[in-house]
């Protein structure tokens, strides 16, 4: 009896603003099933979300909203207090300033995946988690809602459920994971994988439901969806080693789904 | 036979912006009969804009969409030379914003009424008015597309017909208007009505078909709402000194329909 | 023997934004010695920073910078997660632009007092406190630098020192101070005092160094300063009332001064 | 008898925006001799100010304020209808807070050039220049201010004059020129100059008095300052090429002066 593997691949995208360049949308679309959209909060602008729905829509891919904390300098990466209140209504502003294209291009929502520094709190901060879920449950319940995979993600994920949202979890082949199925932080030496081919080994790995830690152990990590870092100059070329390397281990790539 | 003059009262609405209060929603919405929400770009913000969608189905109020400039600082109020495609980009943005909160709070949009600036600009610059247009049919053709009311709205009105929408022409009872049935400058005297009661007459005038110009003449004047200003400190007063002198006058108020 | 007691009254202003009015500095202005005024990052404009420079010359006040976090629709009163390289080079530019003012219509600069998060913030965060003293001391030396008075203060006061900066000290008559000397949490019943009396009693009482504390004792609370919000409606009132109850027992106000 | 031709070479800098870098200003600036730095209205944030003054000083070069329109998703290349008191205030407050970095950093302001909508508006709108140089005279009269060679530059140079300011000429070795002195449309064709060789062989032709127009012919054009564009991927390529032209043609290179 054979079992086919599947994951699917996604970055954040549309992370242009105005005049400034980000990342190149154009080269990687077509490496990826899935992407998540900036959505003028920490990144992107109206024309820019525009053309990446549109690309999106002519490779196929399943598009995903990508609310962030309104601090565009800061990138979303900034720890910013808001209320779960202030939480829930941008995160449905968002949504629904994606949708807009989505009516005028074509398509639905695949997924929903908060970016950055509240893509962190969400995970830590229960009454954030909750505002975020219920936000995501009122307007579009049917998309899926991106949480880390591991020990990391399973409070989002029980929140998640419990507002009747489905969940697929997320693993990072560019970041080095704790003993514990936590991604290692960004000041430990060795914690950003930037080898392509290293990137593809971990991914491979990944796709068949474990990881490497930093301490060397192989470590157990269910997980649904690859993400690759949009903004890297080197994304074309570690998203096309991924997808060589799941090829030749026999894992299809495939957009999200039940 | 006795004709029955309808007529619906509108003002923009949800213009507070974070810590600073701007209008008096609370007061005036009980007042009205539609309202045009600021999205964002130009005031409003997203917790206000949420607080304001709710106000307003409790109210029953037609609730349309005010989509500005993005200039925060100038209120929309200053042209800014965005080209056509920004225009629909930022269109659509905004509306898409709006539309998720009435998902949220049920409700459908009714209209869609540009603010300031931009206002001004699609009426006068036909790129942008088919640009404005377009993400209008394009996001929400069933959706009223306010121009306005006399000389100066033809333009816009034949180009939203273009498009298939369906065109309300809106009247200003606290603006003075010229002979050939503009609105005149606010730079010239009398331009401005504060007096409520005078506002109230001319109110009652248009819902008659008519305006009393600059020059003292009367002048007809097709309109189907009346706008008044929600950030006018005296914005209570005067759209309830224009309620009563309305139903003196057997004139009906209620929401834009066919 | 006598000891003439003096003291000066701060609130900061110049927190009108674009089209959005917030306080009354022109009334407020006359009954002050000092203000701090918002330079664009969490509230004011280049517009409404001229003219807030220009009435506190004519009113001969003492100008102090008041640099916050870059949140506008946060008012700057949400912790943003600057690092103290962000927080040094914010607090330059901030106090930069107050300097434009200054040069054009005369006057030198009294003092800096961060605002809001960052406030707080640098009290408590080591590092943060010493970006933004290092920053006040490269670029304005001879300029006070203002900190919470009692033990909230003191970490702070010692990295100012530090640097060389002279300290003052704030207390806030229309908040309730724990028995340790630290500001009342805002959640805590009876934490805002909202009477104007009591306002003037409480800062009667600072004058002559001690503040009752929320358990009803009297506290030794050392300070160089009133601070009253002038974000508030009875801003003026409140003022108005320090200032007949601080002549009726004999303390003097002036700006700051060694 | 000898004559030594000299002039400067400036380029816009410091317009990286938080995470989104734009130009090399590390690879940049050792080819210039003048840089304009973007201040935060419509590119460049207070740490990219920070890093670009301290480059610029490393490399002795002169330092000019860049002021532009609060319109940053539009890099400050839209028209924005900011009234003059609005002009007049920003361009105090941006190069107020390029000064606090020139005081901590060392140095002084050489020049101060509109950016973007902004340069083209005080070239056309009198009253728009006067209310730029009037704001340049108060703060900074010593700088130089920066106008277009030719025709299109005359105007503006007599308001500076008029103030008592400086003028310098600045002309572009990258975009063509019509019969009249003027910049030609960038809808023309042949407009831009994308061959470093070409660009280098106008601006010795420049650097010598005259500009190659479209229609074919040599216009006597004087200028000062050759500016490139920073933000063009090119641009090192350019300045390169720039810089070896003129010391082959005995062209020397030098900041502004008197």
């Amino acid at each position: 009896m054979t079992t086919t593997l599947t994951t699917d691949l996604n970055a954040d995208a549309g992370e242009s603003f105005g005049h400034w360049p980000l990342g190149d949308d154009a080269r990687l679309f077509p490496l990826l099933t899935s992407v998540n959209l900036a959505l003028g909060f920490h990144a992107g602008d109206p024309v820019t979300l525009h053309s990446a729905v549109r690309l999106a829509r002519q490779h196929g891919l399943g598009i995903g909203a990508h609310p962030g904390y309104p601090d565009l300098v800061g990138f979303g990466r900034r720890e910013l207090a808001l209320t779960p209140l202030e939480i829930q209504a941008a995160t449905l502003y968002q949504i629904g300033a994606l949708q807009a294209f989505l009516t005028v291009e074509g398509g639905t929502l695949q997924h929903v995946k908060a970016h950055g520094a509240l893509y962190m709190r969400i995970h830590e901060d229960r009454a954030a988690g909750e505002a975020f879920c219920h936000a995501v449950q009122q307007l579009v319940p049917q998309a899926y809602l991106i949480v880390l995979a591991g020990a990391a993600g399973s409070d989002l994920a029980l929140t998640a459920a419990a507002h009747g949202l489905r969940v697929r979890r997320e693993a990072f082949p560019e970041r080095a994971y704790t003993g514990d199925g936590r991604l290692a932080s960004r000041q430990l030496p060795g914690s950003s994988i930037h080898d392509p081919a290293e990137a593809a080994r971990r991914a491979v790995g990944m796709a068949q439901g474990w990881v490497q830690t930093l301490g060397g152990e192989r470590l157990a990590l269910e997980m649904d969806t690859l993400c690759i870092h949009g903004d890297n100059p080197q994304a074309v070329a570690i998203a096309g080693a991924i997808r060589a390397a799941l090829a030749e281990n026999g894992v299809t790539l495939a957009r999200l789904h039940d």
